[in-house]
């Protein structure tokens, strides 16, 4: 369900932020770095993330798979070993904070680490809510083309971090490089933007990199 | 703006539904077939709505480009001489009925033909969201994974018509074409599925000749 443009909208978002508030803060109490993973459907957010946690392996993730409906996502990092829950939106186009806080009990956060919460695949509506988390990390697929920052400027703005995955598939499709990068940097100079194959791997050390330098901070 | 469950929604979608009633005889009375046209990010609705319009060049037709920011898409459109006007959403995450209503005013709309509105590019939202149109045309991308009707069903339940483009990048990305057909099927047994190439046009005399047969039903 999909609103817009009501008188409420102010107080809704308010009450969210609170609670994205207090859900920073009981991560943060636990050494915990929430991680809000946003990306169009079929970015390779999922197939990112099993790259990401294999690079980590010394250190405990945590994983919450957003999802309007099935468990696809979250069957597959179980199948991995990883700790992971699902949360279904039933419709919703995007996580919000109380979803993510109902969601904490389920998992056992006990151990410093990383919470990657996989937001519902969306290159708009999850830009615009905080959930709780440190930053927030932006999947894009070059089969997307290389005009979606100009088209979905605040997921650009608000990324700490960016993957541009599926870059074999640059060739294909006629990415334009410099096109891509002039208008990421045009809303967001200093996010590093790392260009990924999630499917083979290639490029995630410096990813998985990035991630370690950011845990403590 | 996308909010959701609050007590005011029934009675948003209400008054949505009847501009959208109008919208949809405002159409009919000038003889006008109106295709909303879905698709997540880089999914090639343009690309697609390109090759349908170049197959149909003995009918009139308009194009209305959705988009949140920039007007990309209508300048390519304007390029190829077709009657074409940009809706910019300032953030909302699809296009509604006063939104479309809105938009009338700035095209010709004097013969009887096709009138293409291309949505917001989300999977989710625009789904929910009758505008005025006599039918729905989901176009979804070969890159975007085989898993697609599982986690955005609606979408693929409410299309009348479903386009599945860069049909080229599925040796690539280990697209499974039972897994899709079989989840499609499961929420929409009868949508016809075309299978595209937006960039070559391969596919699409078929979908040319299905949409001249819509006309004037």
């Amino acid at each position: 369900m999909c609103i817009q443009e009501i008188p409420v909208e102010e107080k809704i978002y308010a009450e969210n932020d609170r609670i994205a508030h207090d859900n920073r803060h009981f991560l943060k109490d636990r050494g915990i770095l929430g991680v809000n993973v946003m990306g169009a459907p079929g970015a390779g957010k999922t197939s990112s993330l099993l790259q990401i946690i294999k690079g980590l392996a010394e250190q405990n993730v945590y994983v919450i798979e957003g999802d309007i409906e099935s468990d696809i996502d979250t069957q597959t990092l179980l199948a991995q070993g990883i700790e992971a829950v699902q949360i279904n939106t039933g419709g919703a186009c995007h996580l919000d904070a109380p979803a993510l806080q109902l969601a904490f009990p389920r998992l056992s956060l006990q151990q410093p680490g990383f919470l990657f919460i996989e937001n519902v695949g969306n290159l708009v509506c999850p830009a615009e809510f905080e959930i709780g988390e440190h930053l927030k990390m932006l999947i894009c697929s070059a089969a997307e083309g290389s005009d979606k920052p100009y088209k979905y400027p605040l997921a650009f703005e608000k990324a700490q971090v960016i993957l541009l995955n599926k870059r074999d598939l640059k060739p294909y499709v006629g990415f334009d490089d410099s096109f891509f990068y002039k208008g990421v940097r045009a809303l967001n100079p200093d996010a590093p933007i790392f260009e990924v194959n999630a499917k083979t791997g290639e490029g995630f050390l410096e990813v998985v990199q990035w991630f370690k330098e950011r845990l403590g901070k």
